[in-house]
């Protein structure tokens, strides 16, 4: 045969499963998009069409669904975990599972003002607004043996209205940037981190809390950066995670320059002072590293945007 | 000529413009996405070409970016004002200007937790990060005489995760499906209102005010109402906007009933106790109405979504 | 009551419907996304959540899936004339029907070169391409009486290379833009255009042909003309299909000027002779019109773009 | 430093660069979407903000217009070897470009139909609908001594509606499938193949002759694949091209199972022949794999969806 198979992976993508957990009257939502992908003994189903091998798509969708019953959503992480190990575990031509969850984040509606009239305390506990910022995202691979879990988010601009310069830089025949003392610092934060949790053996981190530390970290690290490159930020954001965080070795960002041009107004015979931008769409600078603990080795795939 | 011309407007759509203001240390940020349309005398640019008559879509742009210096931006309606009463007075041919604006919020990145070697007081005054919550609309139609301003939402998403059924409904020979006595509603809010103010001799409503109450009785309504219906559940959102600010008259909403069916687990032994759900995309209920103060007329157009 | 319903309807919004239909060995696509909306007898509903002359959406979906089974999709618009009236007719407290429906055109894929010992001629017959051009679309409402039918489509991207110029407009002291004697003319068409079929008692068009000729004199009008401003040539793409197909009474677009900027090359000491543009995003201007066969009213509702 | 830089990159995305060539009258279009990513020597910009060695993304986006000027625009590939060539050879920091492009196709707008009085010959000459199918894409890579040319295409949606079964798998306790002996099978292919073309020294293949042939392939083994498995299809897909193109030795695929479950009608008294159909969003099956040449490593990374 002339041709052969290479990597494989196959499962069910994209299941929307919503827990509602109740704490008396008092619920809480756990919002997620899981995607499944198993890889393992599956020459024939591709040489051959059988499907002897094969656990279908829709199962692995039911067992998301199972689960959410069966074990609950404690956070996206052990959730992931729990499903990753059950399909190696369970099917023997399955050596590895991969998933991936996107979590929303919902809070609480706010009560009305002490108008007893209309609204008992109780009503607004199963009330909810989606918050809408960054989405949550996390990776949990396991072949048996090992765990990999990166996590991170995407979708989160943010914005510096000064304390950013751009200058210095290379001059060749195709430039004609004019130098920056004071501009906007604007991006989507897309950023991956990896977790040196590796085994059942290790004390679990607690993915909750390191969650909302590393989104801290990273968020104070933009603000209080004074920015002479969209690089050197991304280098303060993701050191200040790796120095702050002992259970994160590894960090990727894929950060957007998100232009926002100053609005030549002379022609109308007004001056501009650093007031009134025009936000560009494309193009965009995109400036996309890694961050590492000093001795390790990186494992993020370099590229978090697509060919 | 066998065929004539209708109603046509013509402008530049969708000028993005970050406005930052400065007060001292501490950086505000209006970020508008400011589309223009121009009625009036234009039939000969439809059937000759000839172009006498229009200000070009180019120029209205440049006027988006020149009010934000010369009017500055202090709210999305008070700025369309600006925008659509220049349009109508400074050009003959012009008989009608309508403005629509897009607002998207930002709230300040907290500062570090009191760690004074990182980081001075000043320095996160300019440092935002984007809420990606609802997106705030504005219309603004001026025909040189009256005003018609309507605001609202969109994209808002809210979830109750009881005190809704759904039964009693009419039964056809098409009809599969059962009753409900305890299901999640959720929608995506897109909500219009519409103001009294129609004359610059009538006091201007405070329309960031304005904004950030309506929003809340929404929410709040839809929080408190027990629902037998999302048509119910609409009515009650509309109408305590009415009852609590005099200075809307109507508003129309467009509510997508966000489908979440309990997944049906006995198949696996388990029982399913309102507690997983999948979230569906399409199909989905659409529920469409206005609601009004008693004795006004209706003017917010039907369509809110397209054909 | 200080608060009254206004204007309101409800149903199964964008139902995916695929039909399959076998010509022996040839099989046929029609392939929908259909929105069904209904108004009427709903006031109490809204007022007090009472479902008693509520036909549930998820009863409206199954109408359509029964209805491609009892009546077949010959068209969109005689499904959605199916449709419409059914719910009008069998439903007493309905009062008015109104189907949209997009539709997804495919196309079959060529068979293998002559290459008969991997295909039997029969196989090609059941496999298709989705065309991926524009996007058919229609709405047909009924009130009981009379019928009103928009058919149309979006998202079909043109462009002529030459034969564009836009000069002798209006410049004021926000006037910046240069006059243009040679540019690129780009738009994606949304047009939507009103046959004057109302009643059952008239001859029903050929809804398929009827729109095959509306789009293709609607390109050759876009092709053809010599164009000073986009309005001109809207207006003569409107007014082809007027003069040339008698069913349709009324054309309604909304066409985006997709900037094509000429880049200045100037600094590289390269000379542009119409040869290298910057596709732009935002802004674009935007030109809307209506086109009538005189004596008729306009029916088409001015709004394509949503507030 | 407890901290390290790991692998970056940076430049402009998304430079939509449209390029007008004249053959007399007649117009011929490309029209591309750029991205630029430059690595090598910048540990400094990262760990201080010094910006000596960075070649600004303007100016990047600058060289693609030039280029397009300069070069012309062949083939995408060109295009990029053209790019990727210019950064590594003229600036000793940069040690390895990559070039990503994705290219829109456009058609001809036909001739009235022998209408001579409307139209001369040559105005169609100029005009142009975009084909609206699959998205040509293409990466270029090189690091002053190999080239990696990775080129493919997005978003080809393919449906057949027979010839297609699914029975015969693996069945745990989550299992709840029916086997089916006759079902739709539909995807949006999304595929990526590497030339092995990697040296100067290599003829280079006619890039614009071998994605026609590729694509040829790919959806004749897709409509001629009797298929008991949505894998086995894949492999058919990847196994013939490389089997009829010798400049390729790798193929990937990211094929999501679109799926179209049949709608059960009996409820309503119908019997449902294949006919009747519900296409659905999400979840959907996600089939990804690697087909290779015997003997050839492989080097597409496996990840053609983001985490």
């Amino acid at each position: 045969m002339p041709t052969i198979l290479g990597q494989n992976q196959y499962g069910k993508a994209e299941n929307r499963v919503v827990k509602i957990t109740r704490d008396g009257d008092t619920h809480h939502i756990k919002d997620l998009n899981v995607s499944v992908a198993l890889s393992g003994d599956m020459d024939d189903v591709h040489y051959s069409g059988s499907n002897a091998n094969v656990l279908p798509t829709d199962t692995t969708k039911n067992t998301v669904y199972a689960f959410a019953k069966e074990h609950g959503i404690e956070s996206a992480e052990q959730f992931g975990i729990h499903l990753a190990r059950h399909f190696v575990s369970s099917q023997e031509p399955i050596h590895r599972a991969r998933i991936r969850i996107e979590e929303y984040s919902w809070e609480r509606i706010a009560t009305s003002d002490g108008n007893s009239r209309f609204i008992g305390a109780d009503e607004v506990k199963h009330s909810f607004v989606r918050k809408g910022q960054e989405t949550r995202v996390s990776q949990i691979t396991y072949d048996g043996e090992n765990w990999e879990v990166i996590s991170g988010l995407k979708d989160l601009t943010v914005m510096n209205s000064t304390n950013s310069e751009f200058w210095g830089y290379v001059k060749d025949k195709y430039t004609t940037l004019k130098e920056a003392y004071d501009r906007i610092l604007a991006t989507d934060v897309s950023a991956r981190w990896r977790y040196n949790w590796t085994s059942d053996e290790q004390r679990m981190p607690n993915w909750e809390k390191s969650y909302e530390q590393a989104r801290k970290h990273m968020l104070q690290a933009f603000a209080e950066t004074y920015s002479l490159s969209l690089q050197q930020t991304l280098y303060q954001m993701g050191s200040r995670i790796i120095n702050s965080r002992s259970e994160i070795d590894e960090i990727r960002f894929s950060l957007p320059n998100n232009h926002h041009f100053l609005v030549d107004l002379e022609p109308f015979g007004l001056k501009n002072d650093n007031e009134v931008y025009f936000a560009a769409d494309r193009p965009y600078g995109l400036i996309e590293a890694t961050v590492l603990r000093d001795g390790v080795e990186p494992q993020i795939p370099v590229d978090m945007t697509n060919l």
